[in-house]
Parts: structure tokens; sequence; C-alpha cells
């Protein structure tokens, strides 16, 4: 049995936030499966603490912990058996070629979970974020994106400079845009999607080439307008759809 | 100023529980926005504390207290200006007519409450929910849906029961059926969503007519399926986007 000493405890506590994180170059990840997924990506391992010897690999930096001192620098309020620490990714230069998604000041981490997840499922590989947009090593995106972070890559970077040098149609989410449903939309594109509560800054708005909706079927005013994460489904989902159809 | 009596706040303690809601017929809307919907709606008022005088109506149930009485009895960790508690509607038995949607062992209140947002956005009037999907009038679904559960009617029924008896086509979501994107599918149908941990109940798929797909566009073995809120946010959303193409 290893033990986690103070120091350790600490660092891995401090990774609870952005600064320490990018400081040290770190990210927690927790839970069997989630942890051998980014065990068998690109992402390079700093630590690991289990309380059973469930990784079939070799590795020196493989603690073997009892759950007590799993739940002393556990961020879940029921631990999971295991806790890793992975080294943060940082991406060079995007080049846009393909479909992305571009994230406008998104700062819910389980809405940029979701759509991480939605991006893995429907084969978007980049998603491009204004640098307000929530850490993607955030723990919380982390648990929500369940691995899907090994196989989307997350950049931050301005937007607007981003968006100027990219040469496809850049569409953007909006309520008084023209309907998913019956716009032609390029697959060779970027979507981008402002948050719930701002929508798409100014700055970005001029950059834009065609808005898009979803239409309101339940016709009331008070009915709320799509989160990100929901209203992006949809718009990955038609793309994709139309990109079968032709 | 009025305040909050040990008995009123023991009441209002009591409804985060299913038991003591529906003992009580009672449940709790927080935020003045949500609030303002359900006052609008043929939801009946039973009591409402607000810090501020900001409701229009003359009723006697409205009660103005101080932040720290309010405090006391909000569930939320940040409580808003005004906690209402309303009449808990027990809806007659269904008739199913119309595009409706039945939810299988629904557990999370989150899912629940999105879903239900998102009935309201696609026009469908009814769920009908198996009798362990999770409570419609539980705190953090009435957050979650954002007053939609004023436009939105949620029965709590044998789901057997209710397929059997329906003279419509029954879809089911299930990662082996037809892709959405090629089926025809009717618009006065039933869609059944099942649970993203258990999927629909062995005696439920006997009743199912057709089992639909969202097609995987990513192809990784570790592509964790769509939880259930953007799964039928997804497919609801490609039903009636074929509603406009007929």
């Amino acid at each position: 049995m290893h033990s986690i000493s103070k120091s350790q405890q600490k660092l891995i506590n401090s990774l609870k936030y952005k600064k320490y994180r990018h400081k040290n170059g770190l990210f927690v990840v927790e839970g069997i499966k989630v942890i051998k997924e980014f065990l068998n990506s690109s992402y390079e391992l700093e630590q690991l603490y289990s309380i059973a010897d469930i990784f079939s690999i070799k590795n020196k930096s493989i603690n073997i912990i009892n759950p007590d001192n799993l739940k002393k620098v556990s961020f879940l309020n029921s631990p999971q058996v295991a806790l890793a620490v992975f080294k943060i990714k940082n991406y060079k230069p995007l080049k846009i070629k393909t479909l992305t998604l571009a994230l406008d000041g998104v700062r819910d981490p389980g809405n940029l979970g979701t759509i991480i997840r939605m991006c893995d499922w429907f084969g978007i590989k980049k998603i491009i974020c204004s640098e307000d947009t929530v850490d993607c090593y955030n723990p919380k995106v982390v648990q929500a994106s369940m691995g899907s972070l090994t196989r989307v890559k997350v950049y931050y970077d301005s937007l607007k400079e981003v968006l100027e040098q990219a040469h496809l149609p850049i569409y953007a989410a909006d309520m008084n845009g023209q309907s998913i449903y019956t716009s032609k939309i390029e697959q060779k594109a970027i979507l981008l999607m402002g948050s719930e509560s701002h929508g798409i800054s100014n700055e970005l708005q001029k950059l834009v080439d065609k808005t898009l909706s979803i239409p309101q079927f339940g016709k009331h005013q008070d009915t709320e307008s799509l989160n990100v994460a929901m209203a992006t489904s949809i718009m990955l989902s038609e793309i994709k759809r139309q990109s079968i159809e032709m």
C-alpha cells in the first residue's frame, strides 16, 4: 500500500482550479472506464491512485492506496475506485478543413462536457473555444465528457482571429436565422454557437455568413430558448443528416 | 413583514421528498420568472414567499419576508427572490391522439427537466412516464424545466397498460434500430425512450412496432451512448423536421 503525501494531496486539490492546472500542466480524471480511455490515448500519465490493482499496465506511476486516502483527494461526493493525474495537451494552432465547432463564451462545465460527447458521437474532431469558454480540463467537464476528450481536440484561441483566417463558411445559431430544416448546409464549415445568456458577441457576428435556427413548434412566448448543449446536438444531427442525404 | 412559522418551514422542507409532496399534494417552485409562469397557468397557488413586492397580483397567500427567512426554506444554494408552493395536478387517464413521448425508468431529474423543456419547444403536450420515472414535481425537475411544466402534462401510469391500449405506432429508441434519418416516421405516434443505464424493459419491448437509432458518425468503440435527454432532443427534432417535409 502506498500513501499519498501531503504535498501530493495539495497538488491534486489545486487542480480543481484552472490557474493551477495550467501552471502545473496537469489535470484530474476519475473513474476506471474513463481513466482506461486516457491510458489508451496519447495523453501522458503523471500519477494514478487506485484502491485495487485493476489496471493491466506496468507503470511506476501507479499507486495502490486505501479508500480513505482516495477520499482525501477525490473531487467527487462518491469517490470512484481510482483517480489519475494526466498531463495537459497544448495543441498547435488549428487548421480548419472539415466541419468544426466554435464556442463563444460557453461557461457551464456540464454543457461543454455534453458538447464534447456529442462531437465524439458525430465525428467532429475539433472544437475551437473563445478564451472565456470554460476550461476543458475542468473536472466537471472531464466527468461529463466521459472519455470523449481523448478523441475530440479542444483548442482555446481568439475566435475573431481564427474565424477571420478560416476559408470556410461560418454558420451561427440564432433565433432569427433560417430554419436548419430548410437550409442547405455546407459540410465543410464552421458552426458557431454562443452562450445561453449572452449569445454570440458583436465582433463575431460580423464574420458570420449565415444564421440558422431551430424552429419552435410549441408557440408560447414564455418558452425558454434551448440551452447551448441541446441546440448544438440538434444542429449537429441535422448537419450530419444532410451529409447522408447528399 | 411576515415571518415563516416553524410548521410552515417544516412543511416546505418536507416537499423535497416525493412521499410528502404527494401526501400534501404540494410542490415548490423557486425564482420570479418561473413562479410568474405558474401563477399565469392553471396551477393553483398555496403560498408565496417573496423578499420584495414584485408580484402584481392581490392574493392573501403572498407573504413578504426577509432574505434570512427565505434562506431557511430555499432548496437552492443561492436562493432566488421568491419561493412558491403550488398544488400538484392529478391528471385524468390519458388519451393518446397526437405525438406523445413515453419515458421508461428515467431517474435523473436534470434529464427529465431537459426533456420537458424540449417537449415544450417541439410542441409535445403530453409525456407519459413509467411509475419508476423520477417525479416531475421533484425540485430539480421543476428547476430544470423552467416553467415548461405549465405547458406540458406529465402523467405517471403503467406504461404496459397505456401502450397496449394505444392505437398508434410505437417507436422506441434503440442502438440497433433503423436510422432515424432514413426512416419515415408517422406523426401520430408514441416515442418510447428508456433510461441510459437500463434501456427499455423487456415487457415493453414486445409492444414496440419499430426501433429507431441515431447513427454514430465518430466510429469509436469507447464512445458512450447518448444520454436520454440528448437522444430525445435529436429524435424529436428529426420527427418534427419530417412533419415539415411532408
